[in-house]
C-alpha cells in the first residue's frame, strides 16, 4: 500500500509512519524489521518472495554466528546485517532513530519520507498460552502459533511520537491507515500518547483499508489473533475498532455484502479490489484512495 | 610460529599471548586483528594467501555498509564480521576480552590457550610524517607507507596484564618471543606494567626468534620501521633490544656470520632456517626451539 502511495505522490507529499513496536536487539544490534521492510521495498531491494530482507541476500555471517553459539532463529542476511550494524553505530553516536532512518533511506535512494512512529523504545508484547512473548519471538521464533490472549505495548504510554509523525499530522491533507495488522502494526502507533486523539481531531479525510478480506487476513496473523481475542474475524469488526478515526473504510469486493454494516457506523464504505499482488494493484488502490481527498 | 608450537604441544602446555594494541573499533564493532588471525590460524580457517581474515570469505555486508556511507578501507569479510559482532556483544554483556577470546576460540575448536595481553584497552599509535596514526590506519589504511618517528602504546602504563598472561609467566617452563614485529606486536606486550621485569626474572629458558633476516623483515614493516627509527636493520639490533630478556636468540642461516656479535652480548645464538612457509617449516622450527627447554 505504501509503495502504491509512493508511486502516486511526489516525495514531499507523503510521510510514511512505521511501527517500531517490533524492534528487537539481535547479536547486540538494533533491528527495526518494519522500518527495514519499508526501506527495502521503496528502494527496490526487497525480497518479494519472502516478504522480508533483501533480495538475493546471503547468510554467511549468520552461519558463522551460529558457530559461535549465537541464537540464529531470526534470519539476518549479510546485506541486512549491514543495515543493523550501521543503525546501531549511528544510534550509539547519539543520533535519533528518526535521523538514522532518514539517513539510511537516503543512502539507498529512497526519496519519500519514512519515519519511525517514535524515537523512544516501544515493545509489543503478546500474552499467549506460552507466556509473554515479544513480537519477533512470537512472529518469527514461534511462527505466530501461540494463542494470543492480550497485546501490550510496553513503553508506549511514555513514548513521544516522532517529530516526523507530529509534523505529518499537522500538515497532511489526508490520513491513510494501511491494511496492516490492527494489533501488531497499527496498534503500537495508536497507543502513543495523543496520537489517537489527534487522528480523531484530524480535519482532512481519514481512510482506513481493511486487512481482513472474506473472513481472514490477507497476510499475517491478524485474523487468527482477532479470533483468539474473541472478536468476529470480519472487516466490520476492524471498522468498529477504527470507528472514531475513520471517514471512509475500504473493503474488498468479496465483502460487498457487508457494506451496509459499515454504513450503519456512519462510515462511508468504499468497495473495491484490495488484494494487492502486483505493483499495478498497489498503484490502482492508491489512486482510488487519493481520489477521496477533499 | 605459534601454529608450529601448537602442533608440537598438547593444549595445556601452551599459552599464546597476543598483542591487542592493534584493536580498533570499526562500524561500532570491537575488532581484534591479531587475536583473530591467531584464532583463524589455529582453527584452520585462516586465509593463507592474504595473511588476514577467513579463507573464502565474502564481503557482502561491507559492500552494503559502503552504500550507507561507512568508511570501508578496513576489509571485513562476512564471516569475520560475525566474529566482531559476537565479540562486541559478549563484551557489552560484561565479559572480559580474555573470557570472550576463550569462548570464541573454543567455539571454533581451538583447544590451545589463546589469551589477549590485557583486558584493558591499549592503543598502539605511530607518530609519522603524516601525523599520529593508530596502528590499523597506518598499517592497512596507509599501507605502512608513512615514515615512523616514534611508536607509543596509549594506555599501556595503566593496563593490567591479562590473567592468562599472568598465570603463564608464573607457570611456564619456557618463554618464546615469536618473530613478530618488535615495535607493533611485541612492543605493546612488553610495555605492560611489570611484564618486562617479570620476563627478566623468568627462571626458565627464554628464546627469541629474529623477525629480521638478511637485512629486512621476513614479513611486514619491521625492517622499514627500524630504518626510520635510525636503527641498524639487522638481527643483531633486535637481539640488542631483547638483551635483558633473552637466553637464546634464533637467527637465520643467512645471518650466520652475525652469530659472534650475538655471543658478544652474552646471548647464545641458534643458527637455523627461520623462514617459515609451510606448516612443516613451522613445526620444524618449533621442535628446535622446544628442544632448548631446561
Amino acid at each position: 500500500m505504501a509503495l502504491g502511495l509512493a508511486r502516486c505522490l511526489p516525495p514531499d507529499d507523503l510521510v510514511i509512519c512505521v511501527n517500531t513496536g517490533d524492534d528487537e536487539t539481535f547479536h547486540g544490534l538494533h533491528v527495526s524489521p518494519d522500518l527495514d521492510t519499508m526501506m527495502y521495498t521503496l528502494s527496490g531491494l526487497s525480497n518479494q518472495e519472502t516478504g522480508w530482507g533483501v533480495a538475493g541476500d546471503t547468510f554467511t555471517a549468520l552461519e558463522m554466528l551460529a558457530k559461535f553459539g549465537a541464537e540464529t532463529w531470526f534470519n539476518l542476511g549479510d546485506r541486512d546485517l549491514a543495515t543493523h550494524i550501521r543503525r546501531t553505530q549511528l544510534l550509539s553516536d547519539g543520533k535519533t532513530l528518526s535521523e538514522v532512518t532518514s539517513e539510511l533511506n537516503r543512502s539507498l535512494g529512497v526519496a519519500h519520507h519514512v519515519v519511525p512512529m517514535s524515537d523512544d523504545p516501544v515493545r509489543t508484547i503478546l500474552l499467549t498460552d506460552e507466556g509473554e512473548l515479544p513480537m519477533q519471538r512470537y512472529f518469527v521464533g514461534r511462527r505466530a502459533e501461540p494463542k494470543v490472549k492480550e497485546v501490550r505495548y510496553l513503553g508506549a504510554d511514555t513514548a513521544t511520537p516522532a517529530p516526523g509523525l507530529d509534523n505529518a499530522i499537522n500538515g497532511a491533507g489526508m490520513l491513510v491507515l494501511c491494511p496492516s495488522n490492527p494489533y501488531l502494526s497499527l496498534g503500537p502507533i495508536l497507543a502513543l500518547p495523543g496520537v489517537r486523539q489527534r487522528f480523531q481531531a484530524f480535519p482532512g479525510k481519514k481512510v482506513c483499508v481493511s486487512p481482513i478480506v472474506g473472513g481472514d487476513s490477507v497476510i499475517g496473523p491478524a485474523g487468527k489473533i482477532m479470533a483468539e481475542l474473541g472478536k468476529q474475524v470480519s472487516c466490520v469488526e476492524v471498522a468498529r475498532e477504527y470507528r472514531d478515526i475513520c471517514d471512509v473504510f475500504v473493503i474488498d469486493l468479496q465483502d460487498r455484502a457487508l457494506a451496509p454494516e459499515i454504513e450503519e457506523m456512519d462510515i462511508t464504505p468504499l468497495v473495491t479490489s484490495t488484494i494487492m499482488v502486483t505493483e499495478e494493484d498497489k498503484i490502482a488502490l492508491a489512486k482510488e484512495i487519493l481520489a477521496l481527498a477533499d
